[in-house]
């Protein structure tokens, strides 16, 4: 079973347009979304106390994702530090659409994660550029979403992302919009689709992504147990 | 100076339509199109003995440009193993569009260095992904290129490939369009318009970028020189 | 079920002092080292048709195992061809010691893989340097085999080798000494130790390395069945 | 001309027995150690106002050296993202020693830089395992530090670190002792010898090792002066 906890900012969605559009919420909409019998999935959301990440609830995730927009800076450091902390550990991260502008993304990755936007609704097209890897099992080589918002390149992020997706969009743009980072035992994927005015967390692809990456990420049994051993020489080192 | 050899299959010049656009081939056009003070440029072409690349000339090579099409197969296995030798030591290389089926670069990468295509001359619009680096100075962050061959993702490169370039066609495809590699103490680049029906060869941002990656391919005063030293223990092994 | 492949040189063990070492073959050492119920094991040998790489085998292999060293030279062109287009299809390969030096294991790399050695019998010890990496499940974060022959850097690699093990030298040399890639969709593993004079490959951590190389390259279900789509447009191209 | 920055925590050097060692602290023996013609060199300390890291001074560094140890927690968060900004905008930042566990080296990685540890004053020594990269050059391929403190694997760094220099201690210990990286614009580099109680900020070596990334991080003309473009669309979108 693998503890999978769905963070939202859940602020956009207490007014219109995004309120009919995500009634119950961005992640209630994933949560319904990737729901399956080997997933145990538990929500939170900035205004509750701790942003209701609590130490109870972070201690028991295997995978935390995380959609963030405006509030980026509401989100306090102490608990950045906490999940950080997690995730070198070996907890899976996933960071989904203005993530990419998060306090947890950028202390994970050190870069400016900066990107070029626009936002008029065009349509977006996603290729597979690693088709042997576990999160682009079963998603087709190319899809697209009818209306996105333009995430564009340079991506300010490091040399040892690896590739998933790549995307295309209609005002003659190009993103890396699916990319994997390790950090210390913690694998961390970031998806580029989801503004908040579209259906795209309705979208059986995106969410198939979303479900590949959620097994990807999370740890192997064992993988938190790491201890630093004593430093005791291991060679005699003669007097001199 | 740089000694730059532009090393052309010249096989398409032969007859129409290509002769139209490359009378003189499509080396004497780059040549032309880069030629500057700090260059010594040199070309070289298939069907001359050795396909020109003598020894006298590969030994005096700072930077080898690449481009073939139709007869990668003609190409002998022993060129291309001094060719690989030469890179390894230091030797730039510079693979140009169809190259990337070429025996030089898959001896390079040992990937499949294979990708989709389409050849309709649809518009091609090329992104810096790298600002920063070398290759891109004094390029804009886009520009188009109207008829171009789509080569399209996902592109069968190795994940040490830092992108460079990056490219929209107007199908709806998306590929990886300028990637630097390093093998050795030699540097790669690897760059993709240049279809022979079309001038992309006389594009004043094409040749920057050519420009820009013979001086950055060039190896440094010395790097040449490396020899393996004696292998004598540095530290002491005692009797046991 | 995965099915294994071991190749082995095989003409050191015919005289001594290897033959007192290994007196069926590596391949047996390591064959009988790492059964288990999940791993369906088969070994092949230079000597032997086609050196005992059939098509019926190699099609057949999820794993395949490679222990060269002076017969190199010796693998016929058209076999290496076989079994790099097989690993760039899915197929495992783990590359042992001396192959370093090996065909397959340049023809999948393209750089040097050169490095700096001595054979006098010193102490090597091992570090774990990845600890999470499911290769190094199980090992001891060091151990130490009391003679190995000395591989020591520089090692002509490329960059986007993962480094799992780095080696100590008693005579004061280090070493990458265990090194995944990835080439299409094939995983690669280079693992250092085992020199033919010395009983290595009855080793437990050596053996146990191993056993989880073969697991973590072998590949998954489906990986094999990528088919390249139609490169028919996606998108409208207007005529212009 | 090359503006370099030596920032150093100075507070060993207070008492004996580091200030024996470094009367004038640790900035000023690699300040006299690195002087040439090229570089301009500051220096900065954490005791004074903002560190000594004012803006008027930062914003005309092209080259940081980072040396601190038992007061990482003293530098104040305010300070720290100011370097990182300029890092990323191309600020070419050097780590010395035990500054792997500063805020700003964590800061521009982001994962847990940790490692293993032993201060017993035994002999290091380095090996060249990148010997055409700039800061290799002028470098013998080994040479020794007979007293130092010992870091080792697992070092806690991103997959895309370069590694330049990789170390070898008496008591059986591996390190990767001089790594590249890049974020953003910014060049980093880490350099782990230089423990305070040893006159390691003395050695030719070292100081060579020092001199030469100090060149290699500096910034190129221009790569300060990135603007991001507008986003309009560069291709039609058409309604639908």
């Amino acid at each position: 079973m693998i503890r999978v906890t769905i963070w939202n900012e859940f602020r956009h969605e207490q007014i219109e347009p995004v309120k009919s559009v995500y009634p119950r919420g961005i992640h209630s909409a994933i949560a319904g979304g990737i729901a399956a019998e080997d997933l145990e999935i538990r929500c939170a959301t900035l205004d509750e106390p701790e942003h209701g990440l609590t130490d109870a609830l972070l201690n028991t995730t295997d995978v935390l994702l995380w959609w963030g927009h405006r509030a980026h800076s509401a989100v306090s450091d102490e608990v950045v530090a906490k999940i950080r902390t997690r995730v070198l550990r070996g907890m899976g991260l996933i960071v989904l659409h203005s993530g990419h502008n998060s306090k947890i993304f950028s202390a994970m990755l050190g870069s400016s994660c900066s990107l070029r936007w626009r936002q008029v609704g065009e349509k977006e097209r996603l290729w597979v550029a690693a088709p042997s890897h576990p999160i682009a099992r079963g998603v087709p080589q190319t899809f697209a979403l009818e209306h996105e918002e333009m995430y564009g390149e340079p991506f300010g992020i490091p040399d040892d992302g690896k590739i998933i997706f790549m995307s295309w969009f209609q005002g003659g743009d190009v993103f890396r919009s699916g990319v994997t980072f390790q950090r210390g035992s913690g694998r961390i994927f970031y998806f580029q689709p989801g503004h908040e005015t579209f259906p795209t967390y309705y979208d059986k692809n995106v969410l198939k992504v979303i479900s590949n990456a959620v097994r990807w990420a999370a740890p192997a049994e064992g993988e938190f147990a790491w201890d630093c051993p004593k430093c005791e020489p291991a060679e005699p080192i003669h007097p001199r």
